[in-house]
């Protein structure tokens, strides 16, 4: 099977459901740029496909960067003066500022208070902060619970370590048919957020998981980095096999109930962008297709000295939605369908990757006899079906300067008919692949099958 | 006479009447991909135009084709039990599916229900249908009539004949004062079919007749083709002097009350494809311009191997109405006012080809002074007259790098408004023509004629 | 101080209203072509701004044109059969048709009625009429005025001379780092009309005034001349130099209540097109952009043998109120204010020709590292601050493919806002310009300062 007949043949559901039990298994985990629960994140993942765990060691260097100490937290709160805790990392993990030094001392409310972050215009949600940077300590919590508490003394504890140790990511490699490989990243820092973090994650996996089982033109590499650092890690230590990256994409956000977004790479005319934008329009669904901007990990992948076509699948983009990098961000945003919904759409794309060459017509002189090769439409019916259609315009175009993805997208037909008429043709010695040697043509029966069944889509 | 002036001088009722008349005469031959209704067309075309009919031999491979067997009919009919035709190919000649098989013999309805045609959606017309490359037999029939048919035994009969003969077409060259070609092209194999093949032979019958009239720069290659197959005998009979084509056009359909439409060379920016864009904005009448489809003769002309610059002019377009291929297709259908505004349209496009070349300024540092050429506005009147309009774009386009049609796209003003400016200025020893050895120039009278009017379009 | 700064230091309200007092003191002037008037308004000029003040001698061969006879007028009138003067040019510098012979006659009103000009669709306003390349005379009259002469025979005198002298003109180079120049010119050849020459002279005097109290790049030359035949002249006497031109603009028509409108040059693509449509568009006001055309005398700068980059600014385009070139294009079409926005927003354009060029990213593998240089928002905030911002998409693109006004179009950022990063991120060493030594780096702390608003705009 190759991959574009298992964008046909997944079943959606299953496909959905799986993601968002995985979702929900990672969840609680308190994730963060390095530490324990990032690695544990990774240890499930593993369960779930073989990937490998890597450790760079803190004080690495990375182009401009550092790998930074490794961050662990076993607990933090903040007690009121009747030693309640009022802010409890238990209760959720986005309580504290990621990476805050530790602390442990007493302190009236008004020292507290610069340390507190709200979100006034959402009162019921926690935002979800990190001070990686910068040496400092917070607490993060509803502005509901920030309005009830009272003046007086208050505990503050954030257990929590700081100190030498390592950056954990995933690896995957599944070897294709050649060494030219298809990136596919997601980040994995992020703590219990469901949507900015996990959906990505859920589908980068279940992309693994069926790709691994089909006929593959490209290797599939897939990175699970914390943000960032990450992926300047990775790119840092890989760059001299970066050269086989030929597509490559980041996802994220890729389980609201929004619509799809696919964000062009730097390069803005990659054979992913089209590839992208090819498959939502035939789909048809609402879907929005966006040029490149430097946010996201994209921007490191795609940055002038390494140039990289890597482009990024949202479904609302990134930051686009109210609960983005909140509490609210949670198992409730995420839908199996929506997920499976992505997933599809990618598998297309990764289809038209997969499926596009350039061929020259063998036979360019005027139109081939299609009729005495089996190839065309019973006589007597009345214009051209669909697949003519398509072995029309192949024929048309194998000139040498268009690739069967060009031809789709001068045709408006689907890309998977003009492939399969494409290949159709080749099977007949009519086409042959651009700096391949032909092969040798099949022989001709002299009046042909009746029936063009055989290039049915 | 040039072309461009023929363009604006012909009497569109005389042309349109003439060319309706002609398609009356032709309309009830039976003709077919071969025989003598073909060639019967053919000769009567002989007597509007000094035309050659070729005769390609059944056998004679042609590119990747054959030229098939000749068909000739000389009757054909289903006979009741009772004797009478209720399918009478004296009647219409649609009436059987051309190259069918010589048959005669005796069946049952159920039997015979297999080989009859109808459009139900249509009860009251007759298909037009074929079998040319399997060996069939069948009728075409009103839905009307084949309601109408009682079961019982029928008479069913063809008489034809299907053996070793010719492709016959028509070919016509006007030579012009270079060899560089037009090749106008049509097909002419339709039966009773007025707007689809006749309308089209019709107005190649006139363009030829009234370029002979007037001085041409290009030579004008006129065919009358069978379709699909006598295309690609004439190419492949005539590849070396391919190279001859500069432009070239199909014609079909061309004389329904539709609006125009100017479907694009494969290639999407050949000069006539700007031409005829051209012709219809200037002419501001609705139509449409269609960018290249792989259907119709234009196929075989544009095909990757011979990519000749072939675009095809249609009122509605090939098989966008509904009569498109059946009975209705008759002589109610084509109107003298369409067939004359589509030749009317056609040779101004011709008229752009005609008259399109590269001017290089030969005072090109700021504007000559035109006053004291007589070339010039009278100094009192207020703002430029429309030749000074023109004059001044001319001059400021006349770089080497803008031909006359680029400046009469960017300009907005009428391309032989711009010609004759460049004419104009050309006489006044302001520009030459690129690659050309610069004329003397005219003497300047040292104040200039006061009247512009040598100009005046 | 930068051009930049001085678009956003200016004070409207002065600089508008200087300009509508020069244009009072300006407006009674009987400027013509050559002559007296003209000379007076350049040394009216001259104590405002150190131009030069140029005379070319008549007879002085200028590319194809002779530079004409100089024309001076004492007076003009037609007195009736009661000796009252019917038309004055004491009244108005219009009612005489400019560069008539001198005449001193009696004649019926029949012979004087050829040579008495009106316009009839606005009945009160005097048209303004030229007879530069014939010798005529002629009187210029509201329609009103017309309609009121009775029959009879009427003293006709124009009391002026046309003789040998010289065509005078003001020039004014400021001179700038690199002698690479920017050339803004104005006409100064039209009598007592406001907003058709007035306005575009004030502007470039202040334009002149401003920009000399600045630091500049470029060189700027400021030309006062003649419209047609002083272009015509500068050109041809300064042609060894014109290569030094690397922007032009033409000012006309910048004073009256409509929106500003840029026409390109004829390139179309150059530095200043793209520096005002980016401007007109930043601003977000109403504007007009329109593409090259031939009218003008932008059209001599652009011609084809010297292609200089230069652009048109007006308000109302040219010729598009119907104000223009009568009595109505007085000093209460133009408004101080109108002025004043036009000039802000030249300036705000001639700031993105100052400051833009092309940067080479020297860390240009994954971002580098802002924060330890100070150049990031503060880690708890949520959100990239707008400079940060711009520096991403400034870091994204120092490819050595794209300027800096090509990433302020890609990101739709102001193009100040990325200049000002541009020149953060090379203050840091992280950027060199293309084709010059990189600087050393500063050095960086290895934390870095916590407050971005070095970078504020």
């Amino acid at each position: 099977m190759r991959v574009w007949e298992l964008a046909r043949a997944g079943d959606s559901t299953r496909i959905g459901r799986e993601m968002y039990e995985w979702i929900e298994d990672l969840y609680p985990l308190c994730r963060s740029m390095t530490g324990e629960g990032l690695r544990e994140t990774l240890r499930r993942l593993a369960r779930l496909v073989p990937l490998t765990i890597q450790e760079v060691p803190t004080g690495t260097p990375v182009f401009d960067w550092t790998v930074p100490r490794e961050w662990n937290i076993r607990d933090a709160y903040v007690k009121n003066s009747r030693g309640q805790r009022v802010i409890d990392f238990r209760e959720s993990n986005l309580h504290v500022v990621h990476y805050s030094v530790p602390i442990h001392t007493r302190m009236p409310l008004a020292d507290l208070r610069p340390h507190l972050f709200t979100l006034p215009g959402h009162p019921d949600w926690i935002p979800y902060r990190t001070s990686y940077h910068e040496e400092r300590w917070g607490f993060c919590l509803s502005h509901r619970r920030l309005l009830e508490l009272e003046t007086g003394e208050y505990e503050v504890c954030i257990d929590a370590t700081l100190g030498p140790g390592s950056l954990s990511y995933g690896e995957l490699l599944l070897e294709g048919e050649t060494s030219d490989e298809v990136l596919i990243a997601c980040h994995v820092c992020h703590p219990s957020l469901a949507n900015d973090n996990l959906a990505g994650v859920a589908l980068a996996v279940q992309l693994a998981r069926e790709l691994a089982g089909v006929s593959r033109r490209y290797s599939y590499r897939f990175l699970f980095l914390p943000g960032t650092i990450g992926a300047i890690a990775w790119l840092s230590l890989n760059e001299p096999s970066l050269r086989r990256i030929k597509h490559g994409l980041v996802l994220s956000c890729t389980g609201d109930a929004g619509s799809v977004t696919y964000k062009k790479t730097r390069r803005g005319d990659a054979a992913i962008d089209r590839a992208f934008t090819r498959t939502l329009q035939e789909r048809g669904d609402e879907h929005t297709v966006l040029e490149f901007s430097p946010y996201g990990d994209e921007r490191q992948f795609c940055s002038p000295g390494l140039d990289l076509p890597v482009g990024c699948l949202t479904r609302t983009a990134h930051g686009g939605y109210p609960e983005y990098h909140t509490s609210a961000d949670d198992l409730a945003l995420v839908h199996p369908w929506a997920l499976a919904d992505t997933f599809g759409k990618c598998l297309a794309a990764l289809g038209i990757l997969e499926g596009d060459r350039t061929y020259l017509s063998l036979n360019p002189k005027c139109e081939p006899h299609l009729g005495k090769r089996g190839l065309y439409r019973r006589a007597l019916e009345r214009g051209p079906a669909p697949d003519s259609q398509a072995m029309l315009w192949v024929l048309s175009f194998t000139d040498g300067h268009h690739s069967l993805l060009d031809i789709a997208e001068r045709s408006g037909l689907p890309f998977q008919s003009i492939r399969a008429a494409a290949e159709a043709l080749a099977a007949h010695g009519l086409l042959a692949e651009q700096g391949v040697i032909a092969p040798v043509p099949a022989p001709v029966n002299s009046r042909g099958a009746r029936d063009g069944s055989r290039l049915a889509g």
